[in-house]
C-alpha cells in the first residue's frame, strides 16, 4: 500500500514529519509545543486582554465573547482564546535570535489580534455558524456589530505596535499592515473561487490563495519576532519564508483532514469539506489532474453532495492523485520551512521551539 | 420671527457663521476653501492613488471604483475621490504650525484612506445604495468583497504611516488607529440607536455618537497635521478639539439639511432623514424635550412616514425646539472650535486656511 493511502490521519502526519532529519528531530526534543503554547498564553493573554478591555464598551463585549472570556450576556467565561500559535511563533522567533521575548509581548498580542480580526470578518463573509464550539459573533451580535468589532480589533492590533517604544515597532507595524492586506486578498480569493465552476480554479491560484490566507500571518509572526530581536533584513526574510512554508504545510494537512479526518477528532462529519463543495488544495489538485477521476469528481462537484456522493468524491480525489499530491506537498513545504529556518538560525538548538511549533501545527487534528 | 425659523438653509448657515468675530472673519479672507480643496486634491491624490494601486488586484479594483477613478469594469473614470476636506485639514494644520505641508502628504492620504474605509463598511452596514451618485461598492462587487476591500483600505492607511520616516509618524499612526476605533464605536452606536424606540436615545448619547462618527476623524486630521509640524502635546490636543467641535457643527448643520434642506441642493427628497426615521440630532433634541410636540413626533416616528407625515414630523421637530436647539448648538460648537484654534494658533492669520475649511464644512449643502 502506498504510504498514507487509505491510512489514518496519524499515518499521514508521520509521513510528513519524516522529512525532518535526525538532527532536526533532536532539536525539537525537550521542546514541548503544548507547554510552549500554554506558557505563551499566560504571557500574552494579559496584554491581549488589556488591549481588548481598552475598546469602547460596545465592541469590547463582542471581542470578550469572541475570545471566550465572556458569555454573550457579559458574564465571565472560562473559555480559551485560541491556541496562541501565532504569538508563540513571535516569542520563539525573538528567543531564537537571542532577543528578550518579554519585550516582544506587545507584538505577539498584535499578531493574535490581527488573526482574530480576520476570524470575525471571515465568519461574517462565510456565514459560519460556530467557532470554538460556540455560536459565531455575528450569530450572537448581528452582522453590523461583528463587522465594526472586527474593524476595531484590526485597528487595535496596529495601535499596540504604533504605541510600542521598541525600536523595531515601526517596521513591525508596516509588516503587519501589509500582512493584513495579504490576508484580505487571500479571503477574497477563497470566496471568489467558491463562486467559480469546479474546473475553473488552477492549482497555482489555489496555492497563492492558501499562502495569502494562512501562510502570510505565520510568516509575519516569525518575521516580527526576528525584528524584535534586532535580526537583519535577510534573517527576517528567511523567518518570514519559514513561517509561510510551515503555514502552507499546515493548510495542506488541514485540507487532508477536511476530507479524511476522523470525525471523532475533527468534530465534523466525515468529508465535511467535500459536502461543502470546498475547493481545497487536494480537491483542486485532483480536479486539474487531467485524469478520468478528475472528470468524475467535477461531475460530483456539479451537484449536491450527500453521504454516498461524499464517499465517492473522496475516492475520486484519491484516484486522481489529489491525496498523494497534498501529502508530498506538505512534506516538501515542511522541508522548505526547515531549510529557511536553518538559513536564518544556523544553530538548530536555538531554533528548537520554532521547529516544535512548526511540527505542532502540521500535527493538529482540529 | 425667531432667527432661522421657517427660513432658508442659507439663513441657517448665516446664523451659524455670525459667531465668528470680525477678526476671525477677516482671517478667512483670501482663504478660498474651494481653491484650497482643489490644491489639496492635486497634492494628495497622487499619493492616495499610489497607495491604492499597491493593493492586490482584487481589492484595488474596488478601491479604484470607490474613489471614482475607474468604472466597475475597470475602464478609467474621471470621477472625483471626494472633497478632500480631511486631507486639507491635515495640510492646513501643518502649515499653521510652520511645518512643511509637503512632508505631511502621506499623513493626509492616510486620513483620507481611513475615511473611505469607513464609507465602504458603513454602506454595507447601512445597506446604502448610492454614494457620490454611483451605486455603492457592495452593490457592484457584493458584500464580501466590499468588506475585505474596506479592511485592506484601513490597513493601507496605517501602513502608509508605519512606512513614513517622518519623526511624528509613529505618534500619528497611534492616533489614527485610536481614531479608527472611535469611528467604529460611532458607527455601532448609530446602528444601535436606529434599533431603539423613538424615545430611547438620550441627547447626550446622540452627541457622543456624532462626535465619534464625525468629529473624531476631523479632530484626528488636525492633530496629525500639528504633529507633522512638530507641535507640542497641548497644541496637538487643542487642534484635535478644534476639529471635533467643527465636526459636530458640521453634523448639526447636516442634520438640519436632512430635514429642511432644499431638494434641488441636496439631491434628496425633502425630509429624507425623517422619512428614514433617522434619529438625527434635531430629532432627538425634539423627542427628549418633554413637550407636547415631542409626544406627537414620537407617535409619528412609531409608524411609516410618507409625504404628509414627513411634513407634520418636520413641523413637530420645529415646535418641540429641535430646530432652534440644533442651530444654537452648531453656532456654539463653531464658537468652541474657534476658541480651541486660537489657543493652539494664537496668530489667526496663520490659521486662516483652517478657519476657511471649518466654515466651508458647516456651509456645505451636499
Amino acid at each position: 500500500m502506498p504510504p498514507g493511502r487509505g491510512g489514518t490521519v496519524q499515518a499521514l502526519l508521520e509521513e510528513v514529519t519524516v522529512t525532518m532529519t535526525g538532527a532536526e528531530a533532536a532539536a525539537t526534543e525537550g521542546h514541548d509545543a503544548a507547554a510552549l503554547l500554554e506558557r505563551t498564553r499566560s504571557t500574552v493573554n494579559p496584554q491581549l486582554r488589556t488591549g481588548v478591555e481598552s475598546l469602547p464598551a460596545s465592541m469590547r463585549r463582542i471581542a470578550m465573547y469572541h475570545f471566550g472570556w465572556e458569555q454573550a450576556d457579559g458574564t465571565p467565561a472560562a473559555g480559551q482564546a485560541g491556541k496562541a500559535i501565532r504569538p508563540a511563533l513571535v516569542l520563539a522567533a525573538t528567543q531564537a535570535f537571542g532577543g528578550d521575548p518579554r519585550r516582544a509581548v506587545r507584538a505577539a498580542a498584535a499578531v493574535e489580534l490581527a488573526h482574530n480580526f480576520t476570524l470575525l470578518h471571515d465568519d461574517v463573509i462565510d456565514e459560519d455558524q460556530t467557532r470554538r464550539n460556540r455560536p459565531t459573533a455575528w450569530k450572537v451580535f448581528g452582522v453590523p456589530d461583528a463587522i465594526v468589532a472586527g474593524d476595531a480589533m484590526c485597528a487595535l492590533a496596529l495601535r499596540l505596535l504604533a504605541e510600542d517604544s521598541h525600536p523595531a515597532a515601526a517596521r513591525a507595524s508596516a509588516r503587519l499592515a501589509a500582512c493584513v492586506i495579504e490576508l484580505c486578498a487571500g479571503q477574497q480569493a477563497d470566496c471568489e473561487f467558491e463562486r467559480r465552476g469546479p474546473r475553473e480554479v488552477s492549482l497555482e491560484e489555489c496555492l497563492t490563495m492558501a499562502e495569502a490566507k494562512t501562510g502570510a500571518l505565520l510568516g509575519c509572526a516569525c518575521a516580527l519576532g526576528a525584528l524584535y530581536a534586532g535580526a537583519g533584513e535577510e534573517e527576517v526574510a528567511a523567518m518570514d519564508a519559514f513561517g509561510r512554508e510551515a503555514g502552507l504545510a499546515f493548510q495542506l494537512i488541514d485540507d487532508l483532514i477536511g476530507i479524511w479526518g476522523d470525525p471523532s477528532h475533527t468534530g465534523k462529519p466525515a468529508g465535511a469539506d467535500l459536502a461543502a463543495h470546498k475547493k481545497s488544495l487536494p480537491v483542486v489538485a485532483a480536479l486539474t489532474s487531467g485524469t478520468e477521476a478528475a472528470a468524475e469528481l467535477a461531475g460530483l462537484y456539479a451537484g449536491p453532495l450527500d453521504g454516498d456522493a461524499v464517499r465517492r468524491a473522496a475516492d475520486a480525489v484519491d484516484r486522481a492523485g489529489g491525496r498523494d499530491w497534498a501529502q508530498v506537498q506538505a512534506a516538501d513545504r515542511m522541508g522548505l520551512a526547515v531549510h529557511h529556518l536553518s538559513c536564518a538560525v544556523p544553530d538548530l538548538g536555538a531554533a528548537g521551539d520554532l521547529l516544535a511549533l512548526a511540527e505542532f501545527v502540521t500535527r493538529r487534528t482540529r
